[in-house]
């Protein structure tokens, strides 16, 4: 065997294995009984530390300094190969040790400081967990940025100096828009009890409608919406508030569009380091689109109405319009989840700056809760009233995640230029919505952009479907659109 | 650390990892999407090569000759291991790689053979399967016995000579007993319409009268009722045929004796190789004796009976003692997992007789079904009617379970052993159980026998918890003495 396919086995076999973690973490999230919880993470570290010795190998290194790619997939998944291998073996085996170790106490540090609403409680965590996230960076940047290196974990070549400057061009327009929308009329909100059961079977239809493989996944109740796995076992899940059925079909819909992508990967690809989609930013794109651009689109609103009714009988919005209106509508709030499409690239701006000024050090844990207070009123223009609404809603921070929430922006950026190219490409996107349709749209989306997996970087995979070098402008060119004519402004 | 030290740290980490094939396998029959199956299949195979490559290990070998054990538990751990290192570093990687690879195959060709009565089509993966373990049987064996050294994995230090002769000792008693039963009135079946969720919901209260703790566990449907797991996560399944309810309630009395064991073994000896049920045989004890020796007695017959009269309304058979006979009919039949307690040793011991000719190469895989066909109208009088009636009716083949189904019978013997101790040291057994409380009886049981896990071998743990070195006397006798009450024989 050459380099080439000794390599390729051991990587089958190690993403086969991260296959089976991500089935535990599943598991762990729907199924496992509660008091299991500590014989799994003893189950959970024993197959992370499988997983570490495969991926710092020094066989790897070997195979990868003599391996010929054999087409453009190899080069691709050499590629993918090459970046993590450089990545793993730069991370001390203490600090990789180290960071195992805290951050499930941490992340219940922050669970606990979160209900008693005491900030101070988790800060001595959080200040552990960012000084070892910024030698973590350090160790793997060299003399570059420490946030970018984390940041590349989750999106590839992109630096965390573009990401300011787009954000940095989007902050004003959307600020207004918000201004403008929150000055408005106000939509009336869908009200009304809707039975866990009725919500469940139109999830399941939504999610037919949008080209879920149900024989390739399945769809569970959790705490927290998820989609999980790759290829042939994509899992996601929902979560259902009787009063707020939104909650549960745009969480649904969001999921569908991230197992969409893994289901949609050339099954050539499969259990291969590009059998997957390629970034966080770019597998937010398809959630988003799924979600947003088509899902809280005025056309498909009008056949969600028709299920609704449908399934819940007369509903409290006097018509299809209404219902668009409800499901699009802009609330004050503290929560980026609960964000509608405007207000949501706010929640990751604030985010981003301060988690890019802890990690380089312009800013210290224990002055955190002022600066996203501080910066919070500034942005949306009133104060938070307690923590659990404010610096303690997010986990990502807890379990270390610095340089992750960016990409939930980018993922709506890239959703604006791909849409764009979308809607030009089907000028009977509109009606086929209204039916209920989606496949012309989730089907075009597979050819252009799901079907390559991560054959070429996030960027390029953006721009091959779009045509064009993705940057802010359609995305801001649609909200300002879609709520212009939404609220009368 | 001192070798033994570091024996046992490796040890429990390859047991985590045991523990999350066993968790696969229950999401394989549980949960998985059906289009799962061949990804399933080399994330399996790639587990299967982690655990094999750890089991194999050479440091264990040097661990194992320098290793002292600190006490008497220490010395059941190294026993253990030695016994599995000495079978592992027997059977080759490619060969344990290629089964995992092809069980899950064969198992849907299986599933799929049977539905469609056709045997041919699985003829191709039996032959491989076969195949497959008669050379396992030979590394294992040198140059003694396959069949005895696949039967050692799952039954340790009983040979298949001996299981030969116990079954030629009971089988005249068996055919003679069942011949004057068939001859004798039949006692009214129990018969009707019984809706699924009336029969979980009697399923979950009687797992809660047996003891079944659900914060560690849980019941599904699955095709094939079976327990999986150890320590705090050991869940069940079971299965339901409306007019047939005997079968979901004995099969999840059935699974929670197999389940009450594993949750039952000594916290202290988790995820060591001595903190699960030490063999199939005494595993099957434990199952035999809770849906048996206590389930089907006229005692908790009585209280079933209020029960299943309060879930369904009025019940076809007259009284408790009748519902008592009909719990106990003995019907000519064709299905194992349906055989009554007289019939189901036979059904046994067809098995044995066929698997240990072909992997001793004295049947070959083309000639099965007509030497099933022809033993099994010799030993029950009538010719089987369909293949799923026949050699297709059980899942063990086509996973590759080999000398596994002795066990079954053993486990009979040896509930028979337990029992005649239990009656004797529990006077008041049948009030209790005709008030629906197992609690002395199952207290018995993991207090002399599922506490210990594997600290004992399997005929030392029968024979400390009942007082004296198990034979199939207790259960004959037992056995006559309640069908001959019961058909008046």
């Amino acid at each position: 065997m050459s380099a080439y396919q000794d390599l390729l086995a051991f990587a089958r076999q190690t993403e086969a294995l991260a296959q089976i973690s991500g089935r535990l973490g599943w598991d762990q999230q729907t199924v496992m009984p509660r008091g299991a919880n500590a014989q799994r993470s003893e189950e959970m570290a024993a197959l992370e530390e499988v997983l570490h010795a495969r991926r710092t190998d020094p066989r790897l290194g070997e195979w990868l300094d003599q391996a010929e790619a054999p087409d453009e997939a190899g080069a691709a998944i050499l590629r993918e190969l090459r970046r993590d291998y450089a990545r793993n073996t730069k991370v001390p085996a203490r600090l990789a040790s180290e960071l195992a170790r805290i951050t499930p106490l941490a992340q219940t540090a922050w669970e606990e400081a979160r209900l008693a609403g005491n900030v101070s409680a988790f800060l001595p965590w959080l200040t552990q967990m960012i000084a070892l996230r910024r030698e973590e960076g350090q160790a793997i940047a060299g003399g570059g940025d420490p946030y970018d290196a984390l940041m590349d974990d989750y999106e590839p070549q992109t630096s965390s100096d573009t990401v300011a400057a787009t954000f940095d061009r989007m902050r004003p327009r959307l600020v207004a828009l918000r201004e403008a929308i929150l000055g408005a009329d106000t939509p009336p909100a869908l009200t009304g009890h809707f039975a866990q059961e009725g919500q469940m079977r139109i999830s399941r239809r939504l999610a037919e409608h949008f080209g879920y493989d149900f024989t390739r996944g399945r769809i569970d109740l959790a705490v927290h919406p998820f989609s999980s796995g790759s290829g042939d076992d994509v899992r996601i899940t929902t979560r259902v508030a009787v009063e707020e059925p939104f909650n549960c079909l745009y969480s649904t819909i969001h999921e569908v569009g991230h197992a969409a992508y893994e289901q949609g990967v050339d099954a050539a690809y499969a259990l291969t380091p590009i059998g997957r989609g390629v970034s966080m930013g770019v597998h937010e794109s398809q959630s988003r689109i799924y979600e947003n651009q088509l899902g809280r689109s005025r056309a498909f609103c009008g056949w969600l109405y028709g299920a609704m009714e449908q399934e819940f009988g007369a509903l409290s919005v006097a018509d299809a319009d209404g219902f668009y209106a409800a499901a699009n509508r802009v609330n004050t709030g503290y929560i980026r989840t609960e964000a509608d499409e405007v207000q949501y690239n706010l929640h990751i701006m604030l985010r981003f700056d301060l988690e890019r000024a802890l990690i380089r050090g312009a800013l210290e844990a224990g002055d955190l809760e002022e600066a996203w207070n501080t910066r919070f009123e500034a942005d949306f223009g009133y104060p938070v009233d307690r923590p659990a609404n404010g610096v303690l809603q997010d986990v990502h921070w807890s379990v270390g995640l610095f340089g992750y929430f960016p990409t939930y922006a980018l993922g709506n950026i890239y959703a604006g230029c791909l849409y764009q190219t979308l809607r030009a490409d089907l000028p009977d996107l509109d009606a086929q919505l209204s039916a209920g349709d989606t496949s012309a749209a989730t089907g075009w989306l597979n050819a252009r952009l799901q079907k390559f997996g991560a054959l070429n970087g996030p960027r390029q995979t953006i721009a091959n479907a779009c045509g064009f070098d993705p940057d802010e402008g359609p995305l801001m060119d649609y909200l300002e659109a879609k709520f212009t004519e939404l609220y009368k402004l």
